[in-house]
C-alpha cells in the first residue's frame, strides 16, 4: 500500500490517524504543496484532481478523497478496527459529524483558498485570519458541537471508540490551534480531541512527527 | 418520511434527486434561507448544525448533511434504486467524485460565504462572481472532469446508471450556469450533466419546479 502524503495537508493527516487505527502499513510519497509539486505532470496522473492524499492499494486501486479512503479502507478490511458502526442510523451520524467538519470547515481555510485572499482579491493577514478563518471555524465548529451534544457521543464522537468523525475532528481542531482560534466555546470538541490524542495513532499522524515535515 | 427542504439550497436539491430516483415520497416542509428560518430556535431543534436538508425517516431517525442522507437512504432501501456500486472501489470512485463536489467546489460558493465576502469583506459584487465564484467553479471543474475522464464514467458518472455521483454534479453545473461560468472546457461533466436532465427524476427536482419557488 502506498501513500501520497504531505505533512501539513489535514486530509492526508485524517488518513494517517486511519491507516494506524486499522494498523495498516503504508509505504509514503511527500508530495510539497507549497512547492506545488501537487500540479506535477507526474502526480496528475495519479492524481487527475492534484490533490493529497491518494491512496494506492496493494493490488493497484487508487483511491482519492480522505473520505473515500478512509470509507473504502473500512469496507476492505472490515475485521481491522472499525470506522464506522454497523447500523445504518450510527453510520449516517458519523459520517454528518465527518461532512460537517470536512465539507463545512475545511475546504473554507484551506492552504488555496487563503492564497486566493490574499494574493488576487487583496485582503490582508489579519482580514484572512480574524474575519475569515476564525468566521468559519466558529461557526463550523458551532455546528459540530451542536451534533455531538445531540445525542450519541461517548468517549468520543459517537460511542466510545474513535470512528470516521474523530479522524477529522482532530486535524480541524490542531489547524484552528495553529490559527490560534478560541476553542473554549466547544468543550465536548475539546474533550473528544484529547481523549483521541491520548490515542498513539491519533499522535503518531500529528503534523510534526511526519518526517517531511520542514 | 419528511424532507426540510429549501427549492434553492444545492444540498437540498441532491436529496431531492435521490428521493425521486429511488421512488420515495417525502412530506416537505420548507426553510427559507435568505430568511435564515434555518437559525430558528425550531429549527435548530431539528438539525442543530442549522443547514438544510433534513431528512426525517418514517421511524423517527433523522439523518443530516445530504451525502449521509444519500447514504443513509441506499443503505436502508438497497433493494430500490442503487446509489451507490457494490463493489468497494466502485464506491470508492462514485464518493470521490461525489466529495470532489460537495468538499471542493460548493462550500466555496454557497450563500453564507457569498454574504461573508460582500457584507464583511466588502467584495464588489464583480469580484465576488469574476475572482472568486468563477474560480472555484473552474478550478473544481477541472479535478471533476479530469477524474470522469480517467476511467470508469459511462452514459453517467459511473457506468450507465445515475449515482450519489451525478446527484451531486447536476445541482453544482445548475449553480454555475445560474452564476453565468463558462462551462464549454468540460464536455464530459456537460454531457452527463444532459443525461441527467433527460430522466424525470432530476428534473422534477429543479429548483423552478419547486412549490416553495419565490
Amino acid at each position: 500500500m502506498k501513500l501520497y502524503d504531505y505533512w501539513r495537508s489535514s486530509a492526508a493527516f485524517r488518513v494517517r490517524i486511519a491507516l494506524n487505527l486499522k494498523g495498516l502499513e503504508a509505504e509514503r510519497e511527500y508530495i510539497h504543496l507549497r512547492r506545488k509539486d501537487q500540479r506535477s505532470d507526474v502526480y496528475l496522473g495519479v492524481n487527475p484532481q492534484g490533490l493529497v492524499p491518494t491512496l494506492i492499494d496493494d493490488n493497484g486501486t487508487r483511491v482519492v478523497q480522505s473520505m473515500a479512503i478512509m470509507e473504502y479502507l473500512d469496507e476492505t478490511r472490515p475485521a481491522i478496527y472499525p470506522l464506522m458502526p454497523r447500523d445504518a442510523e450510527d453510520r449516517a451520524r458519523v459520517r454528518a459529524v465527518s461532512q460537517a467538519i470536512a465539507c463545512d470547515i475545511h475546504p473554507l481555510n484551506n492552504l488555496r483558498v487563503l492564497r486566493l485572499l490574499g494574493n488576487e482579491l487583496g485582503l490582508d493577514e489579519d482580514a484572512r485570519n480574524e474575519q475569515w478563518y476564525k468566521h468559519w471555524v466558529n461557526e463550523g465548529m458551532e455546528g459540530v458541537e451542536a451534533l455531538l451534544n445531540d445525542g450519541g457521543a461517548g468517549q468520543f464522537c459517537h460511542g466510545n471508540t474513535p470512528t470516521m468523525a474523530d479522524v477529522c475532528l482532530v486535524p480541524q481542531v490542531y489547524n484552528a490551534q495553529r490559527f490560534g482560534c478560541d476553542l473554549s466555546s466547544f468543550p465536548t470538541v475539546m474533550r473528544i480531541n484529547e481523549a483521541c490524542l491520548d490515542e498513539l495513532a491519533f499522535r503518531d499522524a500529528l503534523p510534526e512527527n511526519q518526517p517531511d515535515k520542514e
